[in-house]
């Protein structure tokens, strides 16, 4: 059957590169990404959405394609001149980019809703996809480590590069969340969800959580894959593997479909071709395999092109 | 006798070049410059100083010479995304003096006063002088067109670019507004007070309008004088002259000494070398000739050391 509606769970730099090819193949309109602001944080009284404005670059064409993620060809001027007045400067924040924060953040203080603000910045940049943060209420993911306690992700992940030892993960304001009538919409119109390949637990997770989310998608009687974002035991990109040795599990694609598969939230799986002996030992799910990891605009497309396929003949 | 403390009243650009002399010549902690607040507005939720960051620049030596104003070899990236994004750009706020916008706007929010916050952000670009704002409470210099009605003065002065016929000047908030304890104190201890080459009714008009700052000047019993903004009927840079006209006024050097000695608020006026003629029919008013054309390095240092040998050896 043909797909008109797609709806793919993702995070940062490798849920955009499926996104990317998800929204060059799918026909303006008909793709949907659900993303993860539990890296949202306040930074001297701007709100940032690193996951969403990544979404918003990359399928606007301004992605800073070297990182994945920023715009491109953006300078770090502001953030030079806050270092000049003594002010700690580990996150990265761009020229370019600030514009997004200022303009999210005077939105945010009139009482637009995130998901409204986002859907006007993505519309004005031309993106034709529909981007949903995973929910309006702010929440915050906290991670706790062994060698300094619970931090914000951010230090984490940025400014301390996700090397201390993850021992657990909340969810800050969670709560107080709900899925969007967006969200909900979307999911419920979906022919097919995707699971992008996303780190399970600091990027999908959160999405998961919001109150709402996980319901919705169970009780849809469609196609609901997610594709690896692990390859041969490692992880492609980030600190995937890394932390599921540190949650206890085998980093291993095979892990990550059963974490998935676990309440039945996923009926389908996407191994990489090198983890092709893994995909037929999986029971109650269906599967395929396909080359997971995307280095090339054209990898994107492939891989996109690929599971639509799939999910195209599915059953 | 010897001058240990000056307080120099400035607003934007002429002023600053004053300033940028004395602070050559006097040792430092010994000039206080109380600026100008009236230019101040909130521009999609950062708050921007513009003649308090003009006087941090300029004394700081990050200023852009060229323009006089903003920092040198700034940048305008987020300000072209934020047009990407269709919001307007005609206020050509720069990367780097964002940072100075950013800190001020999240410290007003914590709740710390905007002189604290300009006392903070200067010495750590390395001003050796005091930098006060004429006062802590928000003003807002409102100009009254003919063409227009009353406009925020940005809307006034940069976008319309002081082409609209004044009538009249309010300053919203003021009744709101009191001297600073640090305006009052500098002032109290002043060995001389200098109103410099400023528009007097943009940029002076209103800190002499602040409560108690009128005050506070007149009772001190030390030389009080202003450096003219108008030479030889024209202003030196800006709408002075033009401004002066609609509201009245023959613009001249004499009209502006005779506005300030209105009221005794000075004692002495500097005219400029082609308006001899003019500084020896003011009554009751010390008067000096000087170039007061400031357009090296030099020239402000050299009408600076003019001024206070005068002042040194003043009565």
């Amino acid at each position: 059957m043909a797909l008109k509606n797609i709806v793919a769970l993702v995070g940062g730099v490798g849920g955009a590169k499926l996104a990317y090819g998800l929204a060059q193949v799918l026909p303006p309109g008909q793709l949907t990404l659900i993303v993860n602001t539990g890296d949202d944080f306040s930074w001297h009284g701007l709100r940032i959405c690193p996951d969403v404005d990544t979404i918003m670059y990359t399928l606007s064409g301004v992605v800073n394609k070297a990182n994945g993620w920023g715009v491109a060809n953006d300078t770090h001027h502001m953030l030079g001149m806050m270092q000049q007045y003594g002010a700690e400067g580990w996150f990265g924040v761009g020229d370019k980019d600030l514009a997004t924060d200022l303009l999210r953040t005077e939105a945010l203080r009139n009482g637009e809703p995130l998901t409204s603000i986002m859907s006007r910045l993505s519309k004005a940049l031309g993106v034709l996809q529909y981007i949903l943060p995973m929910c309006d209420a702010p929440v915050a993911t906290m991670v706790d480590t062994v060698e300094h306690g619970e931090m914000a992700f951010q230090e984490y992940f940025v400014r301390e590069r996700w090397q201390p030892t993850m021992r657990g993960l909340r969810l800050d304001g969670i709560e107080k969340a709900q899925i969007s009538d967006a969200a909900n919409e979307a999911i419920a119109a979906a022919d097919a969800i995707i699971i992008g390949p996303s780190n399970p637990w600091l990027s999908i997770w959160p999405i998961l959580s919001v109150p709402g989310m996980r319901e919705a998608i169970i009780k849809r009687d469609v196609p609901r894959i997610a594709v690896t974002p692990i390859v041969g035991g490692q992880a492609v990109k980030g600190p995937t593997a890394k932390l599921m040795l540190e949650l206890g599990y085998t980093p291993s694609a095979e892990a990550v479909a059963q974490y998935y598969s676990d309440g039945s939230l996923i009926n389908g799986f996407v191994f990489d071709e090198v983890d092709r002996n893994l995909a037929s030992v999986n029971k109650g799910l269906q599967t395929n395999v396909f080359n997971t990891v995307m280095q090339t605009d054209t990898d994107k497309v492939t891989l996109a092109q690929q599971v639509l396929h799939w999910l195209e003949n599915w059953g």
